[in-house]
């Protein structure tokens, strides 16, 4: 029997179809379909392990729970939950087991592929008043983070310290959330992505088993004992537990940084220059492509001037002298491809405002069309099929006549269309997520670079992967969470 | 009941008594003691599948086939095969889980764990026919190799493409066994280990299922497309499956490379010119310790004349600006510790006898005593715990009055300690292995940089990473191989 109370603030608008049709696409459907929950009777466990006022139902604190950054749109979880430590959330983990009650791990909110939306009744539960930045070695490049804490906020507890933590997706996100998402950003291509940069993750699993993943101490650069489980919570996007804390890897604060840009006459001038600094080996510290839509939605929001022409972003790490000899070397190469003349960013409010310009590039396309809806392909390939990924897309946005640009990393082959969507273009905006996805695995590419999967890409993982590989993954699922209660119905369908 | 037949060549000196006492200690005691194994019925079985020549129960080849190069010495198998092709892997695992046979991969038989050795009634499944390198590409800088592949033999083939592959463990390993090891070497403080080199694995599980980690053609730099499978199998010892084929990033040969070595009045002062080169984010390519024991065995088996003091030997890759950047830093570091004036390689042949030299050197210690036995212990701490990790570790190799010396990898926190040992000194050898791993767990380290668990580490895993993490790592073993099929005993005990 399914009991729904009314306290089920999320559910006023919706009939059980929904729920059922989303059940009915799980991989557990059998003990989905018995699930049983008193929401009202969760909601009172809650609070006495949490306290009162740290639990909501309101549907202002619903809604604001129910979503990401991205278009997809479900159900309102049936409560909020903040706890104030690991061991709370180990508690809150404990009771909604008992009660056979969904969890969905929330942090800034800031995914793009719907990952914390709920599919049916669930406790969102935001992680971030756990915000302790702790264990900073500075001899060993070496810290810990707690949900709370953003990748801002580390950099900015760093300043004086002469150490940085790298990987910067486009929003201020928390760097557990960065983990559980396997994200990255504009400096990838130099520092790697999370998965190079977690050394250990605290952990709480669905039954409120609290562990590390590599050992409560672990924190040196490499090991070969056992299983690595750090790599497998990292990009399981809440569906296997908690991170609660997140030892991460820092890096020394270059000696010399030079930022650059460089316009180009075509976009497959502006990729083959990327293509063969990579290809040359130059160690470029940032290298973002921007389309001719990409810039003039840049010059608009973040006041530059920019000419409307297809872009590379530039940046150079080192010292003086090997900062040198990258830059000349990638300016011969830019130079080749009819690449105009490198304009520097001469202070540091410049390139301040460069890099916070291509970061803000998300909400800049959404700003062609304030209060609209955006969203953001994903496709990463190996670099020499980039010509041929980026030119697909580039017609296949030009056949659909929606409104968007192409931007990427393009020193790691990732690349995305952010588009505009109208509310009935839902369809056609999925269409073409689906090609752009499918023609990236036919390259030996990847249907998402560093969004995840979430909601919306569980079809494709399918494809990437195929149905053997998937079955691992979701032997893997079944075995630490058995009752399918981490964030049901993301990664897989 | 358990049947053994007289064609089972391995047991013929043994007793039930080791297999009973093995079986008590593994974690699928009640399936392995009903274990009901025909080898006849299994042999002719394999030699239908891969034809009577590729299949052997000699004593010689078994005995071959019982163990690496560790001290660890239990059982022989009972037949070796070598089958020629995936498929016919895939038959081969089917067979076996249809006899409930054990099944041990094999390649270079090189681990330093006894990753290999038989523990009961098993087929040792030689991989090494399986040997193409395929999939080359340039200009993305990756490349397939099957487990007969070596990182010599692969290095070699890509000479005239101006790429290689830096992952360096002391023997000319198999590329496939050093992704199961989870191998690194003396270039990862620059090149990362094998777990920043993989980018897919073809495997066989148990059940003879073929898959790819990351889908059939993925060789992209990055994605976050579901779990991270390829990294669960990198380290897994050959007990989650056979690894069939890795696809490998390779790297951009250097455009110079200089190499030198440098002396110190003390281990101490070494070390600490290591730990200050890394805080300084020099990018040096290699590192290596090499204490006053060491450089005498290198001195005697390479004929080199290097004085009987502790060195550094340094590497440096790059530009001619960059390299002789981090060769003046370099330099005044160890100008600061009392180090030597540097002693250049200044040719190719130097160079290279340099490092076969760093190389040799287990076989240079085995040579203090010919015929000897010989251990390396394997611990990884965090850089600013390395002086008090290589003392302790020092004090005991003094204490215990074995011969032995202390050297690593000391860029990354790795060090081993090479140690001769007679026949009565297993126990004296055994607990100085297991203080050393339990003072670098202490110190925010792991028991194994490189080696892996295999038979000897399995309790010092379980101190490492704790009991709950350990669970976690034997329910992903007990989803992807539900008889214990896989290499039983090794990792877990």
């Amino acid at each position: 029997m399914l009991l729904f109370t009314t306290k089920i603030v999320g559910w006023k608008f919706q009939s059980l179809k929904p729920l059922l049709s989303y059940y009915k696409n799980t991989y557990c459907l059998a003990r989905a379909l018995s699930v049983n929950v008193n929401v009202v009777e969760v909601e009172n466990g809650l609070a006495s392990i949490v306290g009162s006022k740290y639990v909501a139902t309101s549907h202002a604190i619903c809604e604001q729970h129910s979503h990401d950054e991205s278009y997809h749109r479900h159900l309102l979880p049936s409560i909020v939950v903040w706890p104030q430590s690991v061991g709370e959330v180990s508690e809150v983990a404990k009771l909604c087991t008992a009660h056979k009650m969904p969890m969905i791990p929330f942090g800034t909110g800031t995914g793009m592929e719907g990952g914390v939306a709920p599919m049916g009744p669930s406790v969102s539960i935001n992680l971030t008043k756990l915000n302790e930045i702790t264990d900073l070695h500075l001899d060993d490049f070496d810290v810990k983070a707690q949900p709370g804490v953003t990748r801002k906020q580390l950099n900015y507890d760093l300043r004086s310290t002469g150490l940085w933590f790298p990987v910067d997706p486009g929003s201020d996100a928390s760097l557990c959330g960065m983990a559980a998402t396997g994200a990255s950003g504009t400096n990838a291509v130099r520092y790697g992505t999370m998965k190079q940069n977690v050394l250990n993750l605290q952990v709480v699993l669905a039954d409120g088993t609290i562990l590390h993943t590599a050992g409560e101490k672990r924190r040196c650069k490499k090991s070969s004992a056992g299983y690595n489980l750090t790599e497998l919570f990292i990009g399981s996007e809440g569906t296997l537990g908690f991170i609660t804390s997140a030892t991460l890897r820092l890096h020394g604060q270059p000696e010399m940084t030079k930022s650059a840009v460089c316009s180009f006459p075509t976009i497959m001038d502006a990729v083959n220059t990327a293509m063969q600094i990579l290809q040359c080996s130059i160690p470029i510290a940032r290298i973002e492509l921007l389309d001719e839509t990409s810039i003039k939605a840049v010059n608009n929001y973040s006041h530059l001037t920019h000419p409307e022409m297809p872009h590379l972003f530039l940046e150079f790490h080192g010292s003086a002298a090997s900062t040198g000899e990258q830059v000349d070397q990638t300016a011969e190469i830019a130079g080749l491809n009819s690449g105009s003349e490198f304009k520097w960013a001469e202070t540091q409010e410049e390139h301040n405002h460069l890099w916070q310009a291509r970061h803000d590039l998300w909400y800049a396309v959404k700003a062609f069309k304030p209060g609209s809806t955006a969203i953001s392909t994903d496709a990463c390939v190996p670099v020499s099929a980039l010509a041929e990924a980026i030119s697909h897309s580039a017609a296949l946005l030009d056949e659909s006549g929606l409104i968007g640009g192409i931007l990427g990393h393009v020193g790691d082959g990732n690349y995305h269309c952010f588009v505009i969507v109208e509310d009935d273009q839902a369809k056609l905006v999925e269409s073409l997520t689906k090609a752009i996805g499918k023609k990236a695995i036919e390259l030996g590419g990847t249907c998402t670079g560093e969004h995840g999967i979430g909601i919306g890409k569980r079809p494709l993982l399918k494809e990437e992967v195929g149905e053997k590989t998937l079955k691992l993954m979701k032997a893997i699922k079944c075995s630490f969470d058995p009752l399918g209660l981490m964030n049901p119905g993301k990664v897989f369908s």
